[in-house]
């Protein structure tokens, strides 16, 4: 079983005990998918962000945990990064939903560009998002690491 | 603007090329907390396991992307962590919906430990997680890095 493989080496590892409140105040919100390590594709140390990660790294699916991140731990900028690759632009979503007999919206998409720009438009507007929010919009490419911004930065 | 650093930080950076397809099979779900380096907490190389990561490290706010992640990409294993000194055991709910005015549910709790395997019950009855998964639950210890399963395995 895989998982008993990752407990097995958490035996080795040794956290180093810190703040909960992110020292850059930065919420990055980026995809599921298994080839990005964000904290070294940024260089981010531990307690300096929060990540929040989904399926294509979708903002709304992020909301809740946006509203706790700015209201309860005093975060003040959105990085959000889809990237080249995604699966989320390999299917339909009706026909997900057809096949699985559900509404959930997947929030497919046709292009990471796209979906990163469009995403941060929506919570630029979002009645809940703290109005003094800088929200910037990136792609990540797989094959290279590099995160590419989407438009130039919100304030 | 601390995007700017992490911006900054990415440009030596560089990827390694890889499938999409977990190597594991296994997705991990867990909080956003910026002291959570998952990746080196579980010794996790890149491609080899989906991480999925929001407020509290919730099962529910995680159905979408552990669908996508079960039925486009293979993986039969999901690693469901909470950790101590979590900030959703730290307010109400309900007193925040006031505040925001909002109904949407933030999905707070009283115990990780509780939480991860009231997450994880949940996640093995849900009709649209595929029969064969096994759904683990674990605590995270935010002072050691440790992680502690919580009950048996599931299957």
């Amino acid at each position: 079983m895989s998982i008993d493989e990752l407990i097995s080496r958490n035996r080795s590892f040794v956290a180093h005990p810190g703040s909960p409140t992110p020292a850059l105040r930065v919420a990055v919100v980026t995809c599921m998918d298994c080839r990005i390590d964000i904290y070294r594709a940024l260089g981010l140390e531990p307690g300096e962000a929060h990540v929040i990660r989904n399926a294509g790294g979708r903002a709304r699916d992020a909301l809740r945990s946006l509203l706790v991140s700015q209201r309860k731990l005093g975060t003040r900028e959105v990085m959000l990064i889809t990237h080249t690759g995604c699966g989320m632009a390999s299917f339909e979503n009706a026909e997900f939903q057809e096949e699985l007999g559900t509404d959930i919206d997947f929030e497919t998409f046709e292009s990471p560009e796209q979906a990163a720009a469009d995403d941060a438009a929506w919570l630029r507007e979002h009645p809940l998002i703290l109005e003094d929010t800088t929200v910037r919009a990136f792609v990540y490419d797989v094959k290279t690491g590099a995160v590419t911004e989407q438009g130039g930065p919100s304030d």
